[in-house]
Order: C-alpha cells, then structure tokens, then sequence
C-alpha cells in the first residue's frame, strides 16, 4: 500500500477508499465499448474531504476524475478519460440543506438523488415540484445539471435551473459564485447572474472545479395538471407541417411541458422486448416491413409523445383545447385526466381508458405506460424508462433496482443540437439513417423538445457487448455518426467520455480559451484531464500507485 | 503625434481617431462624480479594425477600454477607471446581419440601438418583439445586456436573451462561442448551453473579451396585448401582503411581464419638475408633508406601476381577471386596452379614461405616461422616461434627444438584488430610508421584478454638479448606501464605474479566480483593466501617448 491510498485512508477513512481490484473494475464499467480503470476509489463524505483530497492530489501529483452519482449511462457511467489515477465518487455527499417553499428553491449536495429530493418534498408536503430525467431515479440532481441534462417540466432545463454553487477549486480552495458577499448573499440561490462575469457556466460538462453544493430551482405545483398522450398518424410527409405547427405552439407557450417524441423504434423498447423471431435471415437488424409489423401489434405509430399540461384549471383547459386543435390534426391526443386520479373514479377511468385502447388496437403495455410518463411530467422519477436498455440482449426488463454497465447492457446515446425547423429536421434524418442503416442497427430517435428554437436530436444503438462482430459496428456508428452531425453543424449537447477529449476540436479557437483558463486554476492538470476537449496529461497512464 | 495615433489613423481613418482634448473630455462626461479622460478615442467599424487594434495595444502595452454606445448613465457612461489610454466605442459597428423571423432571433453588432432594432423589425413588418430598457432609445442593445440591463416584458432578463457571440478576445484573437464548429454551427443562436463549458458569462461584466456580434432572442408578437396601470392605494402595513400576493402572481405566470413599481418619488420626476418652491428654509430636500402635498396634486399614489398582459384573447382576460382580482385589493387597477388604439375609437377612449383620471385627482401628466409606457411594454423604446433624470435643477424636460452627462445632469444609480419576500423588502426599506435622509436626498426607490425570486432594488439620487456641498453629500450616499447593501447581503446587481475595482472585493475567492483567468488571457492587462473587480495597471495613468 503507498503513501497516497494511506494518505487517502487517513482523510476519509477505510470504507470509503476501494484499492480492490474487482470493485475497481465494476465501478468503472460503462455501457460503452470504453472503459478506464481508476487506480483507487473514494467516497468523501463533506466538502472539508473534498478539499483536503483535492490538496493531496495536487501535492502527489495524481489526477482526480469526479462523478456525482456516475448515472450518466449511454454517456461514460463513472469511467475517466484515462486508465489510473483516483476516481472521486460523491454519492454521499447527500444532504438536502434546505428548501425553500415560498421562493422555490432547494440547496443540495451532489450526492442527492432524484427519489430522494421527490421523496423530501412528498413527505414535507412542501407544495413544490422538482423536474426528473427520463433516465433512473437513482441519478444525480446535481451531476445531471452539470452534464447539461433534461427533464420534461417547464423547468426542464436542469443547468438553467441551478442557481449558486459552492465549488472546490482544483487547488482545494472553496469559492461560492453568484458575486456577493461570501458566505452573506441573501440572492445567491434567487437570482443566476450575481455581480460581475457569471461562472457557473465554467463548471458544467468542464473540469475547472467541483461543485459540492448548489440551489436548485423548483416549480411551484400548480393548481391543476393533465397529461396527454398523443399519437402522429398522419402521412410522413406532413412531418414538415407538424414541426412547424408545435414549433408555434411552443414559442406561444400553449405547450409549458418539455416532451420527448419518441419515433416507432423508441417507444418499442419501452413497451417491449427485442422481437428476434422477426429477424430475417443474415440480417443483423430490422426489415422495415418486420418494424411495422412488430409496432401494428403494440398499436405504435410512427412518433408518440406524452404531454404535460400546467396551470389553473382554466390555463389548462386553454391548453387542452389548443393542443387537440393544432395536433389534432396529425393524429390521436388522449387526455388521461380523471384516469391519473388514484380513486375508484381514477381507477374506473383508467379501465375504461384501457378498453377503450385495445378497441383501437393499442396494446396494454402501451397504456401502462401512461402512469409512470404522466408521473414524469410532475417530476416524479421512475425506472421505467430507463429500463428499456435491457429490451434487446434480455428475456425481459429486470423488476427494481438496475444497473446496466454491471449487467452488460451495451448502449450509446448521442444528441445533437438542431434548430427547430422542418427542414434541419428532414436533413438530419434523411443523412442519420443511411448510417444506422450501413453499420446494421434499428433507428432509434428521441425528439427532445428543448424550447422554442432548438431540439436534441437524440440517436441511440443498443448493441450486444458479448458480440465482437456487433461491438466493432456499434464503434463504428458512434464515430461516423458524430462527425455527421458536426460537419452538418449539429453540435452534440453531450459528449460521452469516449469522445470528451476531442469535444472542442471543431472549435480551436475556444478549445485554446478554456485551456489557458484550465492552466491557470489546474497548473498540474489534476482535475478530470481530458474532459471537455481539454488536454490529457502527459503520463498517458495516470498511475496513482506507481506515483507515489 | 506620437506612433501609437498614427498608427491607429492607419487603421480606422484619421475621422476616428480622436485626439481633440474638448472632445475627449465631452466624451467620457458622466453624471457621477468621476471622470478619466482617455488619451485618445477610437471608433472602429469593422470587427477586423478591432483585432488590429488589440494587437496593436499589446505590442504598445496600452489600455483599451470599450464601450458599446456608452449610455449607461447613472453608471458611468463612457469613463474609463483610470485615465488615459485608448477609449474604443463600437457605436459605428451597427449592422443587423439578419433577423429569423421564424426561430425568433436577431444576429447584430454592438452599436446597434433599441430605435434602430425596433425600426428594422417594424419596418420589415417583422412578427416579432424587441424588450427595450427603459433607459434611452440610443442604448445599444448588446450593451446594456452585457451590462445585465433588464426591460419589462417576458424577454426582460437581456443577457439571458444573448446566444451565441463573436468575441474579440484581449490577444485580438476571433472567437465564437456555443462550441460548435466554428463557422459551422446551425444551433449557436437558438441553444444556449452549447458543447462543453458555457462561457458567454465570462463576457459580461468583465474585461474578458469584446462582443463584437451576438444573436438576441426576440419575442414572438402574441395575439394579444393589454396594458394596465396600477397604483397602490392600501396603507402602507399592507406592503408585506401585497408583496407575498405580488410573488404569487409572478410565480404561477400571471404577470408574464416583468414591471418596474415606481415609488411616488420616483414616479413624481416622470410627471414633474423639482418644487423648489415647497422646500423649507434650511432643509435640502421635501419634509414628508411637502412630498404628500405634491403628490396629491398629481393624484400619484405611494406606489405605481404598468403591467404588460400576452398571450392570446382568452389568456390576456384571465391575466386582466387574476391582476384585478389580486392586486385590485391594494388599489386601483386600470386598464388601457382600446384607448391605445390609434383610431377614433381609440382616441375617444384615451379622452375618456383622462377625464376619468382628473375626477379621481389624477392629472393629466400622469394618464399621459400611459402611451409610452404601454409602448415599451410591446418593446417599442422611448426617451420618456429617461427624461426624468432633467426634473430636478432644470426648468423642463427637453424635448428631442438629450445627453444628460454632457448636460451636466447628476445622478447615481445602484441596484440590489434582494429577495422577492415582504421580510427583505421591509428591511432594506427601513435600512435605506434612513441613508437618505442622513445625506439630504428623497427617497428614490424602483421595486424592479427580475423574476419570481429576485427583485432589484434600484436606488437613485439627483444632485447638482454645480453646487459642491450636495456633490459631497452625492458621493458620501453612494459609497454608504453601498456599503449597507453589501453588510445586508444585497449585492448591487451592477456596478457603477467609480466602484467598479471594488466588484469582488466581499467575494475574495471569487475575485481571485476571475484575476487568474484574466491574467491567462491578457497577461498584460490591456482590456479595461479593473472593471469588475480586477486590477487596475501598475501605472495608475495609462497615459497612451507617452508610452509610445
């Protein structure tokens, strides 16, 4: 055992430093064809570990890759760009500071938990709503924010929702943002700007610092809710119409939710299994004619989103009426209503509503899903669309807790930035598929509303990670597809680690900005080398141990 | 003629080289009491004039301070915080490169001005909405949203409606932000966030860069718009429910605009000049009874304010129906609605609504508010307001254009963020009063709604540049009252020129961070040296012509 883990060991002591090999394995496993294995594990527990790891290091000479919770699955998990060094885990850094009800705001730590925060607020009956990834439950609050996440609320912009941040510098230092006085700003978790250049901007998707603590702001629940589902059945090519048309209605704000539209292939994954029997022979994808056979069973159209309608029960009924008039057009809206209430009313109403499906050929998965998505769009976290990442290589979707880089799941998530135009909609698709289509994968496209001006355009594959032949394919589709979409302009919003050393190639002259600002506050480069387009450290292997 | 002009007449033309000593001196007049008269004044075009320039300072090791159009009266105009050196004004950098009017947003340089944009838009019958500062029409736009500048609609918060800018970096260095391929980036205008660190923060309020373009989010004109006036008529130990009321309002989106409640004060120099005649020997401003006594025979009220209503017809009637049914329990809630058409119809109502107002004591002065406000309500700029900085030691308001730093007028602004809560507002109240009446001044006060969080605070005075005791007085209340907001937790939400060295100095590590990274990137301390909290030069005169 060297200084540094006896060093570790002193400042957070045993049970929180991992030197074993095979936990060192599973905890940096991901869900892509990468993987780097840390030198040492810790779990600090308080800002003061933080710090005085952050000295350590600095001292050692040791790199640190941080993750809050590491639930950034598609996107890296917990792995570092680099074999070796200390990977910083602060999933127990966990407290919920405070919240405040009439200025809605929470102060978290970044350990804490989608569940936990819903279940916070639920059991105080504070009347205010957090805004969830689609993704697990168990994920960060804070860690998604910093990745640039989404949810589906009006505060579905998790980063714009953070307001405040304590941050430990890579020298150890504490700083608070916002501008005012420290430890005495009475706005700082009220209004983002603070006085002077606004930095919370430097600490997402970067390496500049750790934020061990910041405000998150809440939506006040509002005093009436609906959820619809609705169905694009129109012909293919009225998709032109359609993205203009709620373009306008988001823009007019007669759409105050953040939905995702999830294409045919999408949306089986979530309602189903990987149909191999439809299979063709030597195929290692999908006939378009067995897609369509497959989707007819479900009653799955060609998109399908959920929709979340807020305000008082006269803004919503506004709402309702706009959207069935301006979507109507393109297909079916089924207002969930009275079904979502949990009484015998509700309960009628969803048995009804189920019938009423299966009547029009819509299977009951299908319908099931409605409570967990309509649950989403009140910022209730749920599994259970994350659980679609077992859907292909598995009999069936596990029940409970999952972790799918421990369980083998093979998948990778890209999402370029487009606008929010029919045109840049038709372009991407028509140039995407012809890749998903060469290296042999099914689409898989996620219309992530992000405003009135842009959408993410999230693609994904699912692959067989004990399938060398798959594997080599899935690689391939990454690569090509993400320098599509930057030669298209398409910007990813997220990297995965796999890429994040080359996150700002195409912009040299931003790239040179944020590694003079990167050498100035991490002279020795100790903080996450490599993440976000920054440089790797010379020692291409960070050897913790062997340093020491 | 040293080198350093005439090597700046080689790049700008010698009409833009400004060397005149009256001239340099008119130009950096403020309406504080601080002045630094700069060596020379430049006014590029192009942003490849501004590269030559900021290369050519780094080779002479000469200071650039940039102002965009330089009418942020009340906090310093065009001064430098130091005197000498270069002064570069950006007002002939005035292109509107294009306006999308689907994806709602403008791409235009930094002299562009309120009027100038608000013309474009309407000119070209453009759909979309401009949010204009309330400040002067000649402001330009860029710059007062670098400055965090706010207007009155639902796009009022202007730095957050900037997305994706071209910087001139210190080294003359081109760069754009968003991360995106450079020259290549199809959403850098519509997605905020961009690839890896979002660092469009690191350009406002700072010394980082110079914002040579930038696109701006603009609103989509709504189906309809309403403009009501309030005035609060309740006693004053109701404030703390009308605030917690007000926030309410805010919070659940029934005010989608973002007002300015004026005090009677401060509404009385809108309406009025100075009464120097109800001022009592020996006193150096109003008793209480000769502010009632003035204001009653205005019909102004303790507290006003206009509030803009968007949205379609039915949602503007529930907004009119939630205002009135809220605040109409703290007093008068008038809507304007038909009287500011512009037909008969509209001017027969106008008509009416006066000699209503006059029955109920109102004077006319004050229903003539009434069109202009609604106007910048619609983003429409005006000088109306701005004018009001004239009521004090001039006989009238002018009419037409003014510059009120090269009219002599005095005048401090400072802002505080505070909390959007009765306890906060109650406190500060209490707290500021007593400032101003220790030094002499009316109680000046705008309630300024930032969002459902925060509210700035904005403090004014008017004095007489020409009569040295109040001049002391001026100065003595600005530095105290920013003092006390600082020990309160209030940070001021800008700076002024004169404390602008002392931004950082209550958030030390905060301050020491932006020093590091300004030292990466202008190692020589060339661009506005000691704005926002960063050091001033060795050399505390920065005299340009003797250096070279």
């Amino acid at each position: 055992m060297s200084h540094l883990i006896d060093s570790l060991v002193d400042i957070l002591g045993r049970d929180y430093v991992i030197t074993d090999s095979i936990r060192r394995d599973d905890i940096s496993k991901t869900t892509l064809l990468f993987q780097n294995i840390p030198d040492v594990v810790i779990y600090p527990k308080t800002t003061e570990e933080v710090q005085k790891v952050m000295r350590l290091a600095q001292e050692k000479n040791v790199p640190v890759w941080v993750v809050s919770t590491g639930k950034n699955w598609g996107y890296g998990s917990k792995t570092a760009a680099y074999p070796g060094g200390i990977t910083m885990i602060l999933v127990r850094m966990n407290q919920i500071i405070e919240v405040n009800e009439a200025l809605g705001y929470a102060i978290i730590e970044p350990g804490v938990t989608y569940a936990q925060l819903n279940e916070y607020l639920k059991s105080k009956n504070i009347k205010l709503w957090m805004d969830s990834a689609g993704s697990t439950e168990s994920a960060s609050v804070i860690g998604n924010a910093l990745d640039k996440g989404r949810g589906l609320t009006s505060y579905a912009d998790h980063f714009g929702a953070l307001c405040g941040m304590d941050i430990v510098l890579p020298s150890g230092e504490l700083m608070q943002t916002g501008g005012g006085p420290t430890n005495n700003n009475c706005s700082r978790y009220l209004y983002k700007w603070g006085i002077g250049p606004y930095i919370d901007g430097l600490f997402v998707q970067s390496n500049l610092g750790i934020v061990v603590q910041a405000g998150l702001w809440l939506m006040p629940e509002p005093e009436a809710f609906d959820f619809m589902v609705f169905q694009y059945k129109a012909n293919e090519d009225r998709l032109p119409n359609f993205v203009d048309d709620l373009r306008q209605l988001v823009s007019r704000g007669f759409l105050p939710s953040r939905p995702h539209f999830a294409n045919d292939y999408a949306m089986l994954c979530i309602v189903s299994q990987y149909p191999h029997h439809l299979l063709t022979k030597g195929r290692t994808h999908l006939s378009r004619e067995a897609l369509l056979q497959w989707r007819k069973s479900f009653g799955i159209t060609s998109w399908t989103c959920g929709l979340g309608l807020y305000g008082s029960k006269t803004e919503v009924r506004l709402q309702k009426r706009m959207l069935k008039k301006v979507l109507g057009k393109y297909g079916r809206l089924q207002s969930f209503g009275i079904a979502l209430r949990k009484d015998w009313v509700g309960r009628l109403a969803f048995w009804i509503a189920k019938k009423v499906a299966r009547f029009m050929g819509i299977s009951d998965e299908m319908v099931e899903q409605a409570v967990p998505a309509a649950n989403l769009f009140k910022g209730i976290p749920t599994d259970q669309f994350a659980k679609q990442v077992y859907f292909k290589n598995y009999e069936a979707k596990p029940k409970g807790e999952i972790d799918p880089p421990k369980d083998g799941c093979g998948f990778i998530w890209i999402g370029p930035v487009i606008p929010f135009s029919s045109d840049d909609i038709q372009r991407i698709m028509d140039t995407t598929k012809i890749i998903f289509e060469k290296h042999g994968f099914e689409y898989f496209v996620e219309l992530i509303i992000e405003g009135p001006r842009s959408i993410i355009f999230l693609m994904g594959i699912f692959y067989d990670k004990k399938n060398k032949e798959e594997c080599e394919r899935a690689e391939a589709w990454y690569f090509e597809i993400r320098q599509l979409c930057l030669e298209m302009g398409y910007p990813p919003y997220r990297e995965t680690t796999q890429s994040t050393t080359k996150a700002l190639d195409t912009n040299p002259e931003m790239k040179k900005l944020i590694g003079q600002i990167k050498m100035a506050v991490d002279p020795l480069n100790i903080l996450a080398p490599g993440r976000y387009g920054t440089p790797l450290r010379e020692d291409s292997k960070c050897n913790a141990v062997g340093n020491d």
